[in-house]
């Protein structure tokens, strides 16, 4: 019997613990996806409690908390932060298998020095640990980031954004770590949205360009890029229900836009050839750029609308979809492939249902120029778990080329959740070790090693033209 | 190596052992849905043989014997019972991997209290064991229920049923068991089927009502529900091939309705609309009364139109149906909670692929009014196996609230079948157990103790009124 | 920690070991399904060197390469045969966790003695030591069917084939591996293909009927079918991107043939009507030979348009594609038992996401005229890897009745591709062997001797007509 979260946590044979220990653990981190607030850097923020730092934005706990029959008013409504904590920590105690179990126990072991487990009765205690370290005057945002050993962060920005907080954290030359822009223009696909015309406007302004068609949109789109592309954006971001099943077609592209700047919403055929069209023509710019992109899709999002209406998006109402999109995501590539503009794309599914369909989709468009071209992204969201992840590299491994992995990512708003790449490789290594102690696969150091090492650093610091 | 099926089955660590037999083997079974015949109970049925208790109605054992190669004759054709049973016992004894072969040793060892495994040529003997038993007077249908510690017990019932058969059963006030109608209102629903008609003016007769109309359809359901719920009804059971995609629209369902009693069929699109409104129409009911409803869907049944024309449906010609209409599951639950009409809600998918995706879906609606409200229901059917439990299991421990779920049902037409409750808590324990012996979760016996019973027994004590 | 590949590769318990060793690792091979050339044969083709053996026509190896960063110009280009081994084997010495490297590796064992493991610089030691036995005179092409046990193959061919070569085979008596053909007619089902026209002139010349009406196509086809089955056919196989939605209609099938031969490209709607009737018309007929039918589908071929135009198909360019139409199967051979025409069907999927439906698809059409008429084939393609072995394994057993299953096939176009056999009879025993180990089936070898031997060699000795 092991005991829990010690130094083997996860690791469960000698040649994973030599992996982890050896290998994996000590690389740096390169975080290319993440949702923290350049401003919370900028400003190098302290936080005001545990709460704040982590039930503040946090909607995996808060959807958790709901199953667990927490009322909304301890959740985002307005019971005090210390209720929130104390609920919170409540029903953690008996979380059996959710991830956050597992996150939440090493974010408290690595950052506040708890060793146990949570019990329903130790929240008071936490309280006061926590709340010990983040006020120490130690422990704010700059502050956490260094001690991670986190190399490179790229935060999720509007091509609305101006940047400005990217360029003040570039003044700090004491602070290591590079803060690089990636560029998510969802704002500007989704156009059947609401808010999109008042949307258009904002980037119109930015951009300095009249926004009046569909191919003013592009140009607009394409001015922000290359400011993006000059405060070192490397990547752009896609989160997409499903990969739209139309052809391309500016034409019509321009239609669908002119009939939603008169206040007219577009049906879903519509939305369709727009959001396919609007892909294309990004891409196209992107691989001028050698960008790399970074494709998400098979969530369904807003599915509460009652809640949506009450406290918004990003709040807990997401889920997987079931559109199996995949013979598209095929078509999508192959047609910028036709038109040489197919450069580097991250491809992630939400559906763990897609993931042999999307490594041998990838496999189809890897053309030798660098190692994975198209890779299949790591097991996030939904899937950032010991389960999730475990099929993502088993799939990986059995149709593709694992060792060409870029690796883990956060996709966090919080500062704390560096821990999940301790958790992945510990995943990974685990999943190495396993096949070397059964005899699947020689104990070759020297080769063992070096999957170990790119996988969790120097895959994604070739791949990114950081 | 472990002898097959010895104390420990299915329980391959310590931990899986002691919370087996210390907190979940003892539970009390809420067996909330089940296919029994209310009639056999409050008769008190004694089965003449092996043949009847075990292969009467059981299509999962005649669908294994079709596939092992068994003629028709043997399996629901002339032949005699005992023929029958030799033929049964012959390929039982190679059904490697099959559930049936652990439910079958389990029911042979639990009840008739044979010890070994089944060899071809054993079918004598167990014939001779087996109705030894059956015809001892001790083994009629309420000496089974009682011994198998069965607390409550779900029929499922139609709505044109009287529930004469659960009156006389309550009659026998030494029969400790209580036995609940549920309502499965599928006749009234399935506006294709060829018979409709007919069902319609059967269920206009049993509740007064003229029902000429869509309208007053559900006029007629409403008056059987509350009828049924006097009767002590608290749940309701829809089975669907998929989850309509259509919105909901009365006009169009009254419509449909119109067209469907004077002799026309409507088309798919038709019948999707009708459904969705009939859903919608009594889950506000269902919502009124507190009911728990539970939707199943991902079947495609009576898939061999010969077979289904000769021997009728629920014979074995059943099927995983891959339509993946878990978007249109989200719609659904969001229709609903915008009409302030989502009240407890059962979700089980036949389909495994679905698992993750009705998870996450079931975690957008939870509101905190009570665990898990919206509940992914168990591993059942074609699912109903380690491999199914497992897949469910971890699913729903990843991506949801593991231990607030309620746990197992039998979905069995078979008095003997309750041994299933233990295979299920056999392979929770072992589920939760390995976790403890990797150090994933703590060894906190507080906390793993409640978690093992309320999943085998006290979770769904607390969420249906019964 | 075990040695890697060594006696007890992938036999991780005693029992696999004994199963293995005793039951299944000497039993012959039927190799019911390769895409060996019958003129290599036919002229006991002599390899040049290892990489015309291996690399040759091998696009499993070429999809590697491309993802591990390996240009064209070492895959299909233009380097000598050295460079192109040289670079493979760099790639191969770290294909963690993919297929290929234990494929690699049990050839490069069973067939050339090489003990290691390969690392990056071994390229050179390898290409000597294997073109040494490839040149030596005993490695011919029926060299190496003979000493890898095969007793009989079927190849894969072309309606308006002429089968010569498998006359000429035949003549060479002391030759004792029987090599079949297999009827394979997707170019004539193709009808959406730019050569379709050109393809059929071919075939009516080659079938001496005028093919001007699909009527006709279907009459020349049926000719053919009557030409295999004197050259010993037993089997035809169609491959499918999905099974077709539409109903068969005979009326509209000679009208999109006209359309077709009249150089208009028929929609897809057209194409779906014109195939399910061509498949429904063939099948007729293979019933009346009985034939055993392969569908294969679930792939989407020729996904790289420029690839595609450069090198044509066949190249690694396919991809699991996740049109779910397993309710469409459902309805194919529900029609076919309607008509008296459903014989025996190996139905395989490329997306494992359908394993469980079609297990359960299959249950619904057995009818015990033999042990699994229509069968779950092989995990093959993309999953024909210890992953997607594993993932069929389970799912047959749990829903269906895996002892009846006809075992495995390499689908290869390579002469040293047998060792599969092995490594699915390896998984075969591991996964039966850990049943055992864990007490969840008995000890008892009669039993599990049987099953073994059975889906190693006789099931399909006793499934096939041959």
């Amino acid at each position: 019997m092991k005991a829990f979260l010690d130094d083997n946590f996860l690791l469960n044979n000698d040649a994973a613990v030599r992996l982890f220990n050896e290998y994996a653990k000590d690389m740096p981190i390169i975080d290319y996806h993440c949702h923290i607030d350049a401003k919370d850097i900028a400003e190098n923020k302290e936080f005001k409690n545990i709460t704040e730092l982590w039930l503040g934005g946090d909607h995996y706990k808060w959807r958790f908390m709901r199953a667990a029959g927490v009322d909304e008013y301890f959740i985002t409504g307005d019971a005090t932060d210390k209720e929130k904590f104390l609920k919170w920590i409540e029903v953690l105690s008996s979380a059996f298998g959710n991830p956050l179990y597992h996150w939440s126990h090493m974010e408290l072991k690595r950052y506040f020095g708890f060793e146990g487990h949570v019990t329903k009765g130790c929240g008071e205690e936490l309280w006061d640990k926590c709340n010990a370290v983040i006020t120490s005057g130690n422990f704010k945002a700059k502050d956490i980031i260094s001690m991670s050993d986190v190399e490179i962060l790229c935060t999720t920005d509007d091509p609305a954004d101006t940047l400005e907080y990217h360029d003040i954290i570039k003044e700090d030359t004491s602070f290591k770590c590079r803060v690089l822009p990636a560029f998510r223009p969802d704002n500007a696909m989704n156009v059947e949205k609401e808010n999109y015309p008042d949307y258009i406007a904002k980037l119109g302004k930015v951009s300095g360009i009249k926004i009046d068609s569909f191919d003013n949109l592009i140009k607009a789109l394409k001015e922000r890029i290359h400011f993006f592309n000059e405060k070192g954006c490397r990547l752009s971001d896609h989160g997409l229900w499903y990969i739209p099943f139309s052809d391309a077609d500016e034409v019509k592209a321009n239609e669908v836009f002119a009939k939603r700047i008169n206040g007219e919403i577009p049906n879903p055929l519509e939305c369709d050839i727009f959001q396919k069209t609007f892909l294309i023509k990004l891409h196209e710019e992107y691989k001028k750029l050698n960008w790399v992109s970074q494709l998400h899709y098979g969530c369904k999002r807003d599915n509460n609308t009652v809640m949506f209406k009450k406290i918004g998006p990003n709040t807990g109402f997401d889920a997987i979809s079931r559109i199996a999109c995949e013979d598209s995501l095929a078509g999508f590539l192959d047609c910028l492939n036709s038109k040489d503009a197919l450069g580097k794309i991250i491809v992630y599914s939400l559906n763990p249902n897609a993931n042999e369909a999307i490594d041998t989709i990838c496999a189809c468009f890897q053309d030798g120029k660098s190692v994975n071209k198209i890779q299949h992204g790591s097991a996030w969201w939904f899937n950032d778990h010991y389960l999730g992840m475990n099929a993502h590299l088993k799939s990986l491994a059995s149709n593709g080329n694992l060792p060409g992995f870029v690796g883990m990512l956060t996709d966090s708003r919080s500062f704390v959740s560096y821990t999940r790449h301790e958790y992945f490789r510990r995943i990974l290594c685990n999943f190495i070790g396993e096949a070397v102690e059964n005899g699947e696969f020689p104990e070759d150091y020297k080769i063992l090693s070096k999957i170990v090492k790119d996988i969790s650093y120097y895959n994604a610091k070739n791949y990114f033209n950081f």
